[in-house]
């Protein structure tokens, strides 16, 4: 393992309290996966009734565990939720596949759920076998010592790079009953040579329906997960899930069945918030940031353009290191818009840093001031807002971090 | 001006003999745009008749200079070629393009050729207004003083943030009759807040008409110009253009009407190898660079998908920032090629460094020797073979260079 890198400029002062969920407790342990003196393995036991919904990579080429999810959360069930780090159990053929179904099979005896309802990722290393019997009687302890409080003990078990744990909590209510909120997530890049992975779970209390769950998740993520850049790099791993014990139900929720519900608009904001905070903090812990940009683009045709735009500049190197470089260096938003390849209007086109606009109807802006602009880069939090041109009201907003040579370093010299 | 980065390990350790073409006379000159010290505009005089075909970048946000050729190109004709290095004349509203006529109409009083036959590039500084007028009496000077032999001090005069000029020459034969290409390219990256220029200009006494070099270009720079990529960043400015002065037609060579001549196999052949001589060039000068990298995707289900995955891997900072660092992090092609959306098989993956296969079938190759790969990794060119698994007849091969902490200092630095 690499050494330890320094914890984040831009990691969070404190962490939330989290008040714990009826229905769902965690246990960590350390299983000697890759890792020595640190857990490397959680679990997540959910009660009898848990809906799930889940959101997984694109990648065409998946890990085992995504395989593995993607086809049991069509049961809409879960029971045990099993994450380790330290191997990523991605490109290992049928092996992997065997080792995956083998630590599921091993949860379900400890548990007693069906194995369709055991859910399963790994992250770390690409391209070595996973060995599963290291979970062999690890089980048994972690469901001896599982905890309705140990959220932030799990959040630290799944790290790998990241140089901190992240969680998020929100309460919403639903007719009047207050439900509770909380996930967590890993994802920073990487330092060995294995796969940088996103994985954020989420967990409430809310009685509502895996297939109502399901649409709020996967257009939640749209905004908040499907919206950040580290480094463009899609992982084979990343997963993103939503877990409902449906506790409150005893507390007097109504079982809701379906996303249009208009009782869960105060839970649809508080899902929003939560992933939403989840995404920032794994930008803000992305390798070897300094500064957290958010990246805002209007007047594009349609939302849709408008994201592609916003992804254009924030996985643009020229505009991260520029950032980097705390230079406001609007002309490489414009090389960014115009290679984006969706409409915009050159002779239109507007760009902000913060409140200060320097370019305007396709010009720098003759009011424009040098000074304070660079005294705006040297802030900790840039905001770029990009008017395309394009007369329309498309709009998105995305998150990214700047690209330093720590960035190149940690992923280049780790080796040397 | 930033100061001059170190000559690239990468150039050219000599320069080739470039036999004169009939027809073209090259000049340069210390317009004084913004450089001191240093030629910055260069004239390329072309005999009447002609031919001129070109390929422009596909940014939403063209330079005025490409606006311009992109609308005089329809004729086919051409007598000057007027390229400045120090500003871009990008980003710069209806003055930029007022500026650019103003240079075209010096431009064709001093020569008394049709302004519609006056092609423009600059590149540099964008959102800077270009002042044109520093052109005014520059022209005559360079007219008395222009020479068939001039081309590699007219390659120089365009350089911006490159290392060492770039240049290329070859032969081919019409009906026995010999003709010659020389052709020359700028563009390396940027230093300052302006915009990656990538300029290439290709010149031959071949007497073919312009319908059948556009068509010719078109297809040769998908497999040179188009195959390349140095940090993902399209510029606004890209041009490539081919002038064929006709002048090979005094000595015995057919006109050539249409690119589907058989006549014209040689020349074809001929072509491809200067602009991909060229565009190799252009990478082997790729900021902050230390390695050449080419990436060959086989087995994909289309020659367009190939290409898609091969540029996934190429652009992948994960990717290049392990090639940085001597790494031969397969896990990490494996996860660009999942990114790139197109048909893959991932337990029928292969891929190779040089001659080393280290995954097989979606597997590491168990015969996988890590010394002699570490040691393949430290040369200076790396050949990466990927076989996407998807049983498809596509194939395509891309060039690109590595990710270096100097490829961020040259981008973010220089401010500080």
């Amino acid at each position: 393992m690499a050494q330890a890198a320094a914890l984040s400029p831009l990691a969070p002062k404190s962490y939330p309290d989290l008040p714990p969920i009826d229905g769902v407790r965690f246990a960590t342990a350390a299983a000697g996966i890759k890792y020595k003196g640190r857990t490397d393995v959680m679990l997540a036991l959910l009660d009898k009734g848990t809906q799930a919904a889940g959101v997984f990579t694109r990648s065409k080429c998946p890990s085992a565990p995504v395989d593995w999810c993607r086809q049991k959360i069509k049961g809409g069930k879960a029971r045990a939720l099993v994450v380790n780090s330290g191997n990523a159990n991605a490109f290992t053929g049928r092996k992997g596949l065997d080792q995956a179904k083998f630590t599921a099979s091993l949860a379900s005896k400890a548990t007693g759920a069906p194995i369709g309802e055991i859910f399963l990722a790994s992250t770390g290393v690409i391209g070595e076998p996973l060995d599963a019997s290291k979970f062999d009687g690890v089980f048994e302890t972690l469901i001896a010592n599982a905890r309705p409080d140990g959220l932030l003990e799990a959040a630290r078990a799944i790290m790998t790079t990241d140089t901190y744990p992240k969680v998020a909590t929100a309460t919403a209510e639903i007719s009047g009953v207050e439900v509770t909120i909380n996930g967590m997530a890993k994802g920073a890049g990487m330092i060995e040579p294995d796969l940088g992975t996103m994985l954020s779970y989420v967990f409430t209390d809310a009685p509502i329906a895996a297939a109502a769950l399901q649409a709020m998740l996967s257009r939640s993520a749209q905004g908040s997960f499907n919206a950040i850049t580290v480094d463009s790099d899609t992982s084979t791993s990343d997963t993103l899930m939503l877990f409902a014990t449906g506790a409150a139900a005893k507390r007097g929720a109504p079982k809701i069945a379906t996303a249009g519900d208009r009782r869960l608009a105060s839970f649809k904001r508080a899902l929003d918030l939560v992933l939403l905070n989840l995404a920032h903090q794994v930008v803000r812990d992305g390798e070897g940031c300094r500064k957290f940009v958010e990246i805002r683009v209007e007047g594009a045709a349609s939302a849709t353009a408008a994201k592609a735009i916003a992804k254009s500049i924030a996985n643009s190197p020229l505009v991260k290191t520029a950032i980097a470089g705390e230079d406001a260096n609007w002309g490489r938003i414009v090389a960014a818009v115009g290679k984006a390849g969706e409409k915009a209007d050159r002779d239109r086109l507007a760009i902000w840093f913060g409140d200060i606009r320097v370019a305007h109807k396709g010009l720098r802006d003759m009011t424009y001031d040098e000074k304070k602009t660079s005294a705006y880069m040297k802030g900790e939090k840039i905001d770029i807002r990009v008017d395309c041109g394009a007369g329309g009201k498309g709009v998105a907003t995305v998150w990214t971090c700047d690209l330093t040579k720590e960035y190149v370093a940690i992923n280049g010299d780790y080796r040397s």
